[in-house]
Parts: C-alpha cells; structure tokens; sequence
C-alpha cells in the first residue's frame, strides 16, 4: 500500500472519494457510505459485494497490465469462481479488489444492501428489502486455557469485531448447536441475528439461504409465499383451502361452533397450525430446502382468524362490541405458537385496526399505501365484510361493512365458490333475453360450438361470485329487473325462461342437461341479497365520504379474488362501486398477502404499518344512524342503464384474466378467496 | 377531605410529613417513600397493606369516639376480615384507615416491599425480598364499540394507570387467557410481570400464590425448595438422586457414556428434565398448590450438569481447555427447556465461573459473599473436584482442584455413599488400636450395648467420605499410618487388626458378622486415594494463597455436604483444611442452593452475582507449575498429631449433626451431596 491517492466514483450513488492505493473497493465503498451487501465480512466466500468495474481494467488469470486500476484477479476470487461459477465480464468481488488508479465502480442491484425488489403489479412502488433477520459470518477464536471465555462469549466478541453488534443476546436453542458449529465450521459460523438484538440461529461455515415466509390466512384460502431473505425473491408460493372449512364454510357458523363445542376454538387453532406447518414442508420441497433455514414469518387474517391463529376463543368477535384481544402488531416467537420453521424463529403478525378490520387490511393498506399520495383513494377488499380504506397523504379513514357472502356466491340459491363448473361471466340479450355464460375451466361462451363437449362431464354445476354480479346486472339491463330489484314477471309471455316459483319470480340461466344435475336461475331472493351486499359496500363507502367530507375518489382499487374477476362496468351498474372514470378503477390482486411480503422484506415497514393503522380513523358502522339510511337508499339499482349501455357493445375484459381457463383444480388456488 | 393539616410518623423508617385529613395511609406512605406492599392496589383486597396504628386510637365495630386518629373500620376492611380472618389487635389495611389526627404508624415487615427474609444460619445476612416477578392486580375497562382499544391495550392501560408499568411486552401465552381471565373475574384480573417488561401470566381476580423454586443440580443429588415469592417463605424442600446415576457414578464416567453414545448427551438432558419436572409436581402437590403458579426457577449446577441441563454436550468439559460453550448467567423460558411450570416462567441459569467452577460455585460465593468483608475468607466446596475462593472485599481468586471422589466414599475399598448403614464417625483407642465407630441410622457407638440391635438387619454396609477421613486420621494418630501414609506392619502383632493383604498392611474395622456381608478395612491404597485428595485441596488453597500473596486466613467455611459432615479436628489433622482457630472454621450447609435461594428472591443479587463472577479471578491450576510441587508437598500428614491429641479427650460434635439420626432414607436428603 503506498501513500499515493487514488480516486474513486460509485455508481448509481455518485457517491465518490480519495483513498490510498491498495484500499480495498469494500471499504472505500463503506468509508463513503456506499451500501454493498456482504454476509461473509469480507472473506470472498459469499459473493454478495460483487461490483462491475466500469472504467479501466484490471488483469485477471495471469494477465497483467501497465495502467491497471484494480488489483489483479486474487487467488480468492480465482476460488470463488471454482465454487460458485465464473463472475459474469468486468465483475470483482469488491472485498478483494483493491484500488490501483482512478476508477468507476457500479453496485449492481443485488449487490446493494437496501435494493429495491421490484413488484410485478404496475403503478407501484417496488419493496426496500431491509431483513429483521440478517445473516452473518464469523471466524471465531478457539477456546484456551489460558482464555476465560466460554464459546458464547468468544462468539459474541468476534460479532462485534466483525459486524459491530453489540449486546447480542444468545437464545437458548443456539447454546446448544454452537459447539457443534465451531467444530463442524473448523471456529467459521453464520448466525442469524434478528432485530440486530436476538442471536437466533447458527449454522458451520457459510450460510446463505435464509428464508422467510409471507402467509395470508383467509377464511377459505391460505397462502403462503416462500421468500429469500438474502435477495427478496420469491422462491415459491403454495396455498390450500384453509381447513377450518369442517367446522363451518364462513366465520360466523364457525363461531356458531365455537360457541356449541367449548373444545372448538382450540381445534381450530390446532387446525390452522397445522395446515401452515404441512404448506412450510412443501415450500421447503419445492426449493430442496430444510424447514430450519425458514427464521421468520410474517402473517395478515381477518380479526377472527387473526384470534384463531393466535389461540385466541374469537368468540366476543361473533357480537358487539366485537372486541378484540389485542390490536396490536405482535413480534411472536415460532415456537410458541407450534409453527415448526427454525426453533429461533420469529413470527410477525400485523396490527389488526378493528373488530372487524384485521391484520389483512392492515396489509391491504401496506400494499396499496393511500397514505403516501396526495389523490383520494378508495380501497375495497370484499369478504363476508368488506372493508373499505378511504384517505390520502392527509387522512385516512377505515370501516368494515356487513356485506354477507352474496359476493362469494354463498346464500344464492344456485351458489358455489369460484371453482371448476361455475358460471363467472353472463351475458343477456336485451331483446330476446336469452343468456349466454362462461364457466371457470372453458373459454367457451355457452352458445358456442364445442361448449357442451368442453364442460364434459363436470357440467354447469353452479354460479359463483363474479357470476351472480353480472347475471344481476344484465337481468337489470335488459329489464328483467327493475330498479327495485323486482323481476317483472309479465316478461314470462315473452321468454318462458322468467318463470313463477314460490309465489316471486326467477330467470331460468341454465337447464340441467344430464341426471343429476340442477337448473341453474337467478331467484327474486338472489337479488335480495345482492342488493343488500351491494347496498351495504355502497354505504360504508358513503359513510366515509360523508366524514372525509368530499364525493372526490381519485382511485379506486380493489383488493382480493372479488376484485380481480368481477367485471367493473357491471358493478359499475349495480352500484357497488361508486362513480369514478373506469381507468381509475383497477384490481389491486392478493394486497393483504402482498402486505405481509413487503413486512417480510423490509422491517422498517413494519413499523410504518403500526403507526399508520394509530393514525387511521375507524368509523363504526354499526353505530352510525346515517349508515342505516344509505343502507336503504342503496338498495336500488341506480338510473344508470342507459348512460352505460354503450360499454355493452364490447364488454371489457375482467381485471385480472390469468390463469382463468388454466386446467384443473389449481384454479381455487390463483388468489386470495376470502370471507 | 378538610384542608386541616395531620401529622404522621412511619415506623421502623422514621419517615414523616403532614397531610390533608382524609388521606389514606397507603397514599401518604407512598409519598414518604415508605415501602409498603401491595398486590390489589389499594382495593383492600389482598391485605399485603396492613399497617399497626402505634398511637391513638380508632373505632371499630360500630364503636366511635371524638379523639380517634384513624377512621373508622371500614366496611371494606370488615369484608377483607370475613374473607381472611380477623386483623390482629391495632392493625388496620393502610389502603382504607385515612388520617384523622397525628399518628403513628409501624410498618411491620411482613408489610414492607422490599422485607428481608431471615436466613437460619448463624452469622449471615438476610435475604432482601425483591423478586423479578411481580403481581399486579388491576380493574380493566371493558371494551365498547366507541373504544378502539383491544383488550390487551385496555389492560396495560390499566396497569399504567396503577402501577405506573409502561412499555409492557404481552406474552404469547397470555393473549389466549386474557379474555377468559376478564370475564371469570368480572374485569378484574392479576398479571405477573417479569423484570418491569414482560407480561408473562394472567389470573382472574385476585392471585396471590406466586411460587418460584431454587434448584441445585449436582451430580449425585438434585434438590429444590420451593419459595412463595409474595413473602420469600420456603414452602417446602424436595430431592431426588440425579437420575443420570445410571449412566455413570460420577461426572467423568457419564461424559465417558456420552462420548461413547452420540445420543447419550440428549438422553441425559432428558432424564433431568424430567427429573425437575417430577420435583415441580411433587413441589405443587406438597401445598396443594398448581403446577402454573410455578413463575420462576433459579438454578445452579457444576459446569458439567449445567450444561447438560441446557441441552449442551458436555464433552468438551471433560478435557483440556475445559471449554465452556457459556459462562454468562441466563436469563431464559421454561418453555424452551422444556420445563413444566407456568408456560410464561422463565429461568435463571447462575453464571459460571470457569471450566471447572460451575453456577454452583456462584451460588456459594452468593450465599458466603467474602466480597463483602474486610477478613480473609477461604470457602471449600469438595466434590470430585473442589472449588476454592479466597478473598475479601478487595480481592478474590477462585480455582478448581481434582480431589477425586474419595472424599465422597468413591474409589475407597469399602467406600460408599453417605447412606444407611455406613460408617461416619470413627475412634481408635490409642493403646489397644481398637475402633469404636457409629454408622447412620443409629446414635450408639459400635462398642455400646444394643448396637447391633440398632442396626438390625441392614448391618454395617461401608464406609463413607467423612467416615473414611475419621478413619486415616485415628490410625495417623493412634500410630497405625506413618506421615509418609505407610500403615505400620510391625503392629501386627500388637492388634490382629492390622494384617497383610495384597502385600500391603490393611486395618480391619469391622469384621462381617452375618453372611453376605463383607469386613470393613481401610487399604493402603485407601489411604493413598485420600492423601491425593487431601493434596489436592491442599495445593489448591496453598496456589490460591500464593496469588493472594497472604498465609492469613480469617475466616474458613466448608459449603456442602461434605463440609457438613466431616469433623473438622480430623480434617485438620490430616491437612484438609489450612491452619486457622479452629472457631473460625464452619459449615456453610448447602451454600449453592441457598444462592439459588436468594438469586430467586432477589433480583439484584443477579446483576450482583454476575458482576463478582467477572471481577474473580480464576487460577487455573492445570497450568500453574507451582501446583505439582505444592501437591507433592502435600502428601504427607502434617507434623501436628502431638498438638491436636489434646482436642480428642472429647471429640468436638461434627458441625451439623441434624436429621443425622432421622429413620428411613431421608438421610440422603439432607444436604447437597456432591461429586
């Protein structure tokens, strides 16, 4: 190393310095606060520092140069290569390469500490990956006679030697593999630490795949999402139909339960624990992986899976005052819950706002963020509540709504969820008023050539969600339906498919064509209570606006299954949504799921998250006197026909269309089916 | 309330001020900065407030009069004596008797929060109750649909509010219980907090059985006492032998079981686990008490069951560099110990001190605390090592010496553990050369009429540690044993007692008096394995005084079983113990569990523990080439038969001498027996 000064320029950052030659890049890098990633300290074992050399160059395998600006190609990089495969062109290990003459170093994205993991969704902010949990590796010193320190303590020594962590706390399960470690690793481990406070794991030598996994538990549905907490990626994504399903298909029959089997609630919680434990085995197949390397998990579900999942009776959830036990974000240990991941692991669950807006919606809001932009934005996530975000940079207000499970084609007489055989998308000629229809695993309209042979043998065996919405709205277009919701049944001369039962009216959709099977209708009751989960979502919308004190929605997104496969136009005229240009209107996908990925990924949003869901304003529903009286005027259908016929020329695709006509039973598992 | 002005004076403070007639005892204590108790916060509830009212009067029953200093009895006071009984005469809750006219007050320590607890040894602080755990009972809000606090919010609300605790952490097993808790007990509910931060267990109503337990893991002897932490009482005493006996006698062969067995490690930590766990309910059942009312262990053990206790492999203790995985004290949950008390407990692992000196060595300088005094103590506490401290208020070294277990009975050809029907104490008549001796379970000398009565059918089975050192010492007396522990053959002819064997000199104790028993002598090599022992020790003490730089010693206390038992005239003959008036030598009893003791009842005792533990300093004598010369010196028996005969005219008792003829087998009981 010599006195002369060497200047270098970091890129992206543009951060620059002067350091003497023979300074390693690393440390310039550090010395001007330029944020490179390492797990192994410098050691050239992990690979993580990797720059791009941009101006000059530098010899590598044995040759050399006159006006090099890096060091030659160490013999350490020379072995990571042989380990970990030949550094693309112009690629240093930056711990390794050190200063000759003036140079230009680019930090690629993966190499930068906080990079940004780009989110696939479109207008979106990408997520800072900020880990709570962080791998380091350390050469350790060996035990002496002569030295008093145990192994802990040498190990926490060469922590704050290397990494600058002090007052680590070892945990109980680390004492006991940490011998083991040093031997194994001849005195070379990785821990992880979490929260830079908690020594949580320990592995020989070098470790680098730690993983994290975002979990939504919704009432039908879990997801889970494996991700690398080294890279932000996602390695996996597995679901399954959330197995409390036996003891009631929503949440209230399965309080009802609760309430009859005293043993109940802890099944259920036995339940749910279980089902994330088998999803955390398969995610690790996927990957080849152990269930020791998943160290953390985040977790959104509604207010009484929330409760479940934490062995809470959610009981006082079924009924006012709706408390809940507690609301606040909670930082768990995985052991303690009977979550079988790394015995260090740690569990985050997000903070639940209200009784009936939970931990999802807090997630919702993470993913969608209104609060960060100046625009009013409405957020809608339906379920057998909906819940409903209203706000922007200055203030933001949230409800939940009673909206029932019409919208998830629960308590309509021909009713089913969104799987294969159901009728999705309906179409009504408002002349002949005869229907045609698609269901879930054809691409075929129903009187189109090949659609009975594409059915097969699954036939039409119902009508789902997105479904009864469009068959409700055509109904009304064509005059079927008047304003009121009364199918007007002098129709029945013109079209024998408007036919009498049970004293009202109903529209013959489908007629069973083989034994076995069912006619498929719309009944005077379907209607009902489409208008009164239409009427609830629209009042608690109007609710608050009218504290918002402005009709101005600059955006509207909505979150979950509901959203991604209703058609907007026909809810449009339904009123379920209020008046916004359609561009405005876009699904926002699984948002709570992808809340908990963004608390997985970057710790800092984990206390953003608590302090917006403080700062947000919950308005009950329950025990506002105007919601009643929005109720009752969004019962009807809004004067709407005409102004939007003319979408109806060529109907506008659904948001999200992926995977639709995918084969199999995998369709269930696309979104986030919620209650 | 009037605004005239009441003087009051505390008692034993001395604490005094004036307040507003009307004001509540308890309040006006709290702002003297006088201690008093309290769990229900003033609710009259508990009656850890009682106070005696030293001057003046007060009306009760109904009676009243025009001068009283208190008011009256209050009908909370009257219900709290319906529930509990009748208050002693002049006593009165301090949270109801308000001030009337200047009084005084005595605080009596059963009241006072941080009360010392009287330790029964002679010459020894008290204990000073202030225990990590704390009960707080508290009135919780209840939730409402206005208030958006969950219910875990509204309770730590509740507990700022009375007892100023902020920043409180809900535990995991908690937030299940707490519903339930707030409805059983009609909002009213008692927390235990550890540490002023975590809130680690909830009752409803008033609780008011907290329980913690000391345990001293040694290697032959598990033993647990069983403390109310509300009042620092021992509610009882349970031992059992260490289960891990059946993997080898003594420390050395289970780490030989282990080496040879990769399971063996976990198996043993199993096994003592269980063993702990059987002790808790034995404990509980004991005072018909629960299992959860169990909030805290405190533990100490030799490094070798400290670490199998902790689920850590202990190998690497049984050689060279005698490497600790931990040192530091632990802090950790029973739940990741698998230890079956309240799920929130937690447990307190004493620290270590070195390779050979164990949390077992922490807990008797606890206990002995020579830190504290100007004089130079020398505390001994022998198993198949001994642990040495010497020091003072300025200065301490601590070491390890390998006395083996010959002390223990072990290695000795009639040795066994101290248990019915061995031999403990023992004479040789000077002249005639024959023995007298006295084995447990019986008061007669083995020459006194009825003794073979007395033993019955269980006969004279060994000889134990502190019947082995009587033994060497009478025949180095009597002439039989030279200084060098040559046994005189000559004397054969004197006393047929003395005869060949193995073609050494042997000395016939007890000759079998019915079939299947075995004689009883002391060898040559019998006497060998206690002159290596004895030099151990005595070079351990002798090194320690080297680095000390000083041959005074003030003061000497022998911790554990051994030192209970042992006669300390013998063990000064033999050289056990250095020269030092023999008044100033005593037993310390078990001294490790009585640290555990206090390490359970007083918090501050940790930090203070931990900090003389880093302060120590730790002579390691495997490497100090001094301790083979002294060890060498130290074979032979001291010059000092001449001075000391005059002691034996009559033998000084043996320190405790209690349970010694306790029937059954709770002899093994009563002390820490050691190895």
């Amino acid at each position: 190393m010599s006195d002369e000064s060497v200047k270098i320029l970091f890129m992206p950052s543009g951060r620059r310095g002067s350091f003497p030659k023979g300074t390693p890049v690393l440390d310039a890098a550090r010395s001007l606060g330029v944020d490179i990633d390492s797990v192994c300290g410098g050691r050239g074992l992990c690979g993580r520092c990797r720059v791009e050399c941009m101006s000059g160059h530098f010899p590598k395998h044995g040759l050399t140069s006159d006006t090099e600006n890096l060091s030659p190609f160490s013999v350490t990089e020379a072995r990571f290569e042989e380990r970990k495969g030949t550094l693309p062109e112009r690629h240093r290990l930056s711990c390794h390469a050190t200063l000759l003459n003036d140079v230009v170093i680019d930090v690629p994205p993966e190499s930068q500490v906080h990079r940004q993991i780009i989110r696939k969704e479109t207008e979106h902010r990408d997520i800072r990956l900020n880990t709570a949990t962080r791998l380091h590796y350390v050469e350790v010193e060996s035990a002496s006679l002569e030295d008093i320190r145990g192994e802990a303590q040498l190990l926490l020594d060469a922590l704050k030697r290397d990494w600058e962590l002090e007052n680590l706390r070892i945990e109980a399960n680390v004492l006991p593999r940490l011998q083991k470690a040093l031997i194994e690793g001849k005195q070379a481990v990785t821990v992880a630490v979490y929260n830079a406070q908690d020594v949580i794991a320990i592995w020989p030598g070098l470790f680098e795949s730690p993983r994290g996994v975002a979990i939504d538990v919704g009432s039908t549905t879990v997801a889970a999402h494996l991700c690398d907490l080294g890279n932000g990626e996602v390695l996996g994504t597995a679901s399954v139909m959330n197995p409390q399903i036996r003891f009631g298909e929503d949440l209230m029959s399965r309080v009802s339960y609760i309430m009859m089997h005293p043993e109940g609630a802890g099944e259920m919680t036995a339940v749910i624990r279980r089902a994330l434990n088998d999803l955390f085995v398969e995610l690790s197949e996927g990957v080849a992986g152990d269930l020791e390397d998943i160290l953390e998990i985040t977790l959104v579900a509604n207010p009484i899976m929330h409760h479940i999942f934490l062995g809470i009776d959610p009981v006082n959830l079924g009924g006012a005052p709706f408390a809940l036990t507690t609301t606040e974000a909670l930082e768990l240990r995985a052991k303690d819950l009977d979550i079988n991941i790394h015995p260090g692991g740690r569990v985050y669950v997000l903070p639940c706002i209200a009784g009936h807006v939970g931990a999802d919606s807090a997630g919702v809001i993470l993913a969608e963020h209104p609060e960060q932009d100046a625009e009013m934005t409405l957020v809608i996530d339906v379920g057998t509540n909906a819940e409903i975000v209203l706000g922007n940079k200055d203030r933001m207000l949230v409800c939940s709504t009673p909206t029932g499970p019409a919208f998830e084609g629960a308590q309509i007489s021909s009713g089913q969820r969104a799987t294969f055989g159901a009728i999705e998308r309906v179409r009504i000629d408002r002349e002949t008023l005869e229907p045609r229809f698609k269901v879930i695993g054809s691409d075929l309209w129903s009187n189109e050539p090949g659609f009975e042979q594409a059915i097969g043998t699954i036939g039409v065996t119902g009508i789902c969600g997105s479904g009864i919405i469009e068959a409700v709205a055509e109904m009304f277009l064509a005059g079927i339906v008047s304003t009121d919701g009364v199918v007007n049944g002098d129709l029945e001369s013109q079209n024998s498919r408007i036919f009498a039962s049970d004293r009202t009216w109903s529209y013959k959709l489908h007629s069973a064509t083989a034994e076995g099977q069912s006619d498929i209708s719309v009944t005077q009751n379907d209607i009902r209570q489409i208008q009164l989960a239409k009427a609830a979502l629209y009042a608690g919308v109007k609710l608050l606006q009218d504290h918002m004190g402005t009709q101005q929605i600059d955006r509207i997104r909505l979150a979950g299954a509901f959203g991604s496969h209703i058609s907007l136009s026909h809810a449009m005229v339904l009123g379920l949504i209020p008046d916004c240009p359609l561009e405005n209107v876009s699904a926002a996908g699984n948002a709570a799921g992808m809340g908990a990925r963004i608390a997985l990924l970057d710790r800092d949003s984990r206390g953003h998250i608590e302090k917006i869901v403080r700062w947000a304003e919950r308005i009950e529903t329950a025990v506002e006197d105007k919601f009643q009286d929005y109720f009752v005027d969004a019962m009807a259908f809004p004067h709407k026909s005409d102004p939007f016929t003319h979408l109806f020329g060529e109907i506008p695709p659904p948001v999200v269309r992926t995977q639709q006509s995918a084969a199999g039973n995998t369709r269930r598992r696309r979104g986030r089916a919620r209650s």
